[in-house]
């Protein structure tokens, strides 16, 4: 099976009181490496840091400005590292993307650790105009007591000019056709 | 059907970089009305504020000393607010509670207001050794729109000395029987 | 003298691995009790709860078409209960509010508790572009042992469309005038 | 002027409503970069992700069994990396970490993007119990434009037994020396 493999930095403050990775902390692992998989160049969309130009203080309040366009070879980078991140959705894109569903089982407690965490991912449902993100969390070596998380994402493209769904588009299918699998079983479901 | 009603107050950083609720922090807000509604008293349970007594730099990094006896009194008070809160778990309780698995469902994007949001709880099923919570977020008047997300989490009850779930007790089941009706119907699960 | 004191609500997840109130979370505290008592009405400013119309999935990546214009009486409201109120400092508003420099001093450690705490806020410094924001957090009944923290923000105005500092309005001036007094004085600078 | 350089990955939920990231946001970039530098081995110290032997729940609430000793290789491998790592300041460590104070200047905005920020630190003054942490928030490749924030956290290290602050040892004293320097200057300070 072809998949996605994203490390992500934990935080010391992913941390709660237990002094375990909180519950919805680990979700925000998740959305981390699903914008690095599936997003074109959230860096140009949402704010580019490369635009201040002077240590004056600036307009906050104008991000749609900041989205500058950067070159192609940029976007071609991009591409290159994840086959998969061909989604262009931020202030100022054409598409927006809602999360519109997510399911997640803790399988083990996941302590602090410098060295990344690895989150697996591939897409489960492939549909009209959503998807389901697939992921694991893993250990930088996968060992036998197996993943710390199973969860699904269901991410709905929209036109953010209408507010409407609007339907996948040859280049993303072709982009994310590979990467299609079973979905993860959830245990605990439907008790 | 009962059911318990927790107001939380949004912060304005719960807000991301779209202008509405984040989606992962939408499941803090569920957090922290569990919390209310289920614990018995978690400002004792986990680093009590009334115990520091002096200006003093202290030791931070114990707070299992910070969890003193509140008398009974306090402990009555907070049970009458929420018949359901009888959970005692943080550090140093014997109990601890582990989220086993969460399922959400966003219906419509929740905008920042000063007001709070009203989170409805229930319980869909009541286990040998756990719970599945389940919630509905509203508007403080709940209107023909719906709730903004509905959303279960699983909670299983261990024995903090040897980490093996642990049977809810009498007790336990008494106070959470009247709150237990139908989980919520998820509209996207399973495609 | 005149103070401005907002009860802000802790979270669970304020703590850290210690069983504390972070130290960097403290500033979300003060942060959320200064848009209370400076923003004009930020919930119509930044993404309005109430102009969803449906369950539809929407357009997340348009908070400027959130910015709604609210009738004049809840405008009102907000004015009456914070007199200071009458920044207009969000997405689509003339004036954006950036945060220059920030300074604080942990006097004791601060545990999580159901109560909220109160943040005390008064302008230690009204100049011609900026204001310092001082602040003490207290406990819900301020006692003996003195404020958890002692904090300044110094905010400066800026004109959304030019990016460049505007001068404080004669209608800002006069409603901050009254809450001008000494900065606190921090007893660990200049070591 | 010998400082030490942690780069640190920037989380999209950094940012706020404004589309940068959020000013409360940088003091937890700062405490990650400093965690990194100065604590010997806070995997070890706070919750081990490689002591969960099992899918099976666990205890959730014991952090304090968590900080199993890991071997002297490891311990030794950290501080090859960063000669400053010496504090050993987690749950179940005899010295405490507390923040006692910081300043924070930010000097232009920061926008989001995939590289990680490079924060740049040295020690803005050595006491007899406490240090102060300096900061410049610089670009992967610092340019004309300058850092975008300057910082100073005081930190005060603190018996965990006693809770009374505590000397710096010999070897403390003897890592940090080299990286001893002037503090920044603020420049807004003290209007």
């Amino acid at each position: 099976m072809t998949r996605l493999r994203v490390p992500v930095q934990l935080r010391w403050s992913d941390m709660d009181a237990y002094g375990h990775v909180n519950n919805v902390e680990l979700l925000r692992l998740l959305e981390e490496a699903r914008i690095e998989a599936f997003w074109a160049h959230p860096a140009a969309a949402v704010g580019d840091a490369a635009a201040p130009e002077a240590a004056a203080p600036q307009d906050a309040a104008a991000p749609r400005d900041a989205a500058a366009p950067r070159d192609e070879e940029a976007r071609h980078d991009d591409r290159e590292r994840w086959p998969t991140a061909v989604l262009d959705a931020g202030p100022g894109a054409r598409t927006a993307t809602l999360v519109a569903r997510q399911e997640v089982e803790y399988l083990r407690p996941l302590g602090y650790r410098r060295t990344p965490v690895l989150v697996d991912m591939w897409i489960g449902h492939l549909g009209g105009a959503s998807i389901d993100v697939c992921y694991e969390v893993q250990d930088a070596e996968p060992g036998p007591a197996g993943p710390y998380a199973r969860a699904v994402t269901t991410l709905v493209l929209v036109d953010a000019a209408t507010g409407s769904p609007r339907r996948i588009g040859e280049a993303e299918r072709a982009a994310w056709l590979p990467y299609v699998a079973e979905p993860p079983v959830f245990r605990r479901r439907g008790r």
